[in-house]
């Protein structure tokens, strides 16, 4: 059995856990609770420059985890998949001035298209941008989603499916964003971990909870202990594999933003020692 | 490419996917729209005996194709995995009385224990049914269900698991059924559909389609060619295999349950002739 963090060095906060905050709000109160580090969303940058946010949240002596989130390379016209290249260039640009290792990518799909054609599209969509991410010093981790976003946010939907993406690249600047969320139904779960461990492309771990019922696909995520997801149990795999980073907690959830989010917040110290 | 549906010698509609209709009117209605086949929900047995139904339906001149459904093996404590072995001998006997040749069976999941731990119950409950389920003459088909009822509702998400349990056992008496809803995300589905020609165990067939975006999920199924699944393909898999048998129309839907009936039974048979 994996044993429980014995502190909260390794808690990690994406912004988009405690939206209601602002950047600055969010630094603030991760910093005087003890989480040591951030995962920022773009949305942030309408606040703050990128380098702005970088220094603000280096200076409260946090971790700039990661940037959510590039990616959506799938789309039906070649113009719309050439501007998601061009903005994917630029989330590299932004994640280099902001001092994030690596950029969080939902790969996209396109209905009304087959997922090999989206997954193809996605795999073009790497090619164009890895050499720009590679110069930038900047890595980017292909995150497996969900079955059900299969119709219109990702084609890439197990670990198998990002592994075999990062292989037919195989750049030490391409790797895998593994979310319990996403991936906790998968049976072959463990043995792909395991797999990514051999590969080195365990660039990043998600943590949440599957609630039942769950009342609607995006927002109804939950606190670590609220579902049904075996998060320590995935842990110890990520673990075994060699990972050693960040735990980022990513909850999106109308329920909770709307709560207070300090008391929210010292919810997730709790849920994150008794549960991850 | 698979050609279309010639006509409507094959198409056959659940009982739930016109909800509002009581078992006699929705027969009535599909009889007098050149329906064929007919899968009957359990809740018709409030209105009519099994007996009763299946001998309405027949005269009729309707087919019969299946009974929804049985299963939910999976439970935290022995005495509701003993209430759900019983609940299935009664269904079995009243798919006998009905004259339905099948019984679907979603599997179930329970929060709280591991997938593995479920689907070992669901092993085990089939175990204890499949005897009285052969001797009443009436088959058994695992319905592999979308990872995203993994919570709560089935532990049986691929049709890989699916072909596990009927492999485990090696009965005629026990099958799957397929639908599309469940399955088309998943890269595996054309060879695990061609193993199962190969294994004889392809009993049933679902069509509905994936809404893009889908709002909720239990409740908004789509209408053949209102989403992305690729149903023709997946239908001529299924047809390469050797399944010879219906096309089950079932769509859970708030949204088309709201409106008008007849005039959705009409929006079946053209986007089934159209789609499927």
């Amino acid at each position: 059995m994996t044993a429980p963090p014995s502190d909260l060095s390794r808690l990690c906060i994406h912004t988009a856990t405690t939206r209601p905050w602002g950047i600055e709000e969010a630094v603030r109160r991760y910093c005087a609770a003890g989480v040591r580090g951030v995962t920022v969303w773009r949305t942030a940058f309408e606040e703050r420059s990128p380098a702005a946010t970088g220094a603000l949240i280096r200076e409260s002596g946090l971790a700039v985890v990661s940037l959510c989130r590039g990616g959506f390379f799938a789309a039906a016209s070649a113009e719309d998949r050439s501007r998601a290249i061009d903005d994917n260039r630029r989330c590299i640009d932004e994640a280099a001035e902001l001092g994030a290792p690596h950029v969080v990518l939902v790969c996209g799909a396109a209905p009304g298209q087959s997922l090999e054609t989206s997954r193809a599209q996605i795999a073009d969509g790497i090619a164009a941008v890895l050499p720009h991410a590679s110069a930038a010093g900047v890595r980017l981790a292909v995150e497996p989603l969900h079955p059900m976003y299969a119709g219109d946010r990702s084609a890439v939907n197990t670990v198998g499916q990002a592994r075999a993406i990062c292989n037919a690249f195989r750049s030490p600047w391409l790797g895998i964003a593994l979310d319990v969320y996403h991936t906790w139904w998968d049976d072959r779960l463990e043995e792909e971990i395991r797999a990514c461990g051999r590969e080195g492309t365990l660039f990043a771990f998600h943590i949440s909870d599957w609630r039942t019922p769950t009342l609607e696909l995006l927002e109804d995520r939950g606190l670590m202990g609220e579902g049904c997801i075996p998060i320590r149990r995935i842990r110890g795999w990520v673990e075994d594999a060699g990972f050693r980073g960040f735990h980022e907690v990513e909850i999106f959830s109308r329920r909770l933003w709307a709560s207070d989010q300090a008391r929210f917040l010292e919810d997730i110290k709790a849920a994150y020692l008794a549960h991850a």
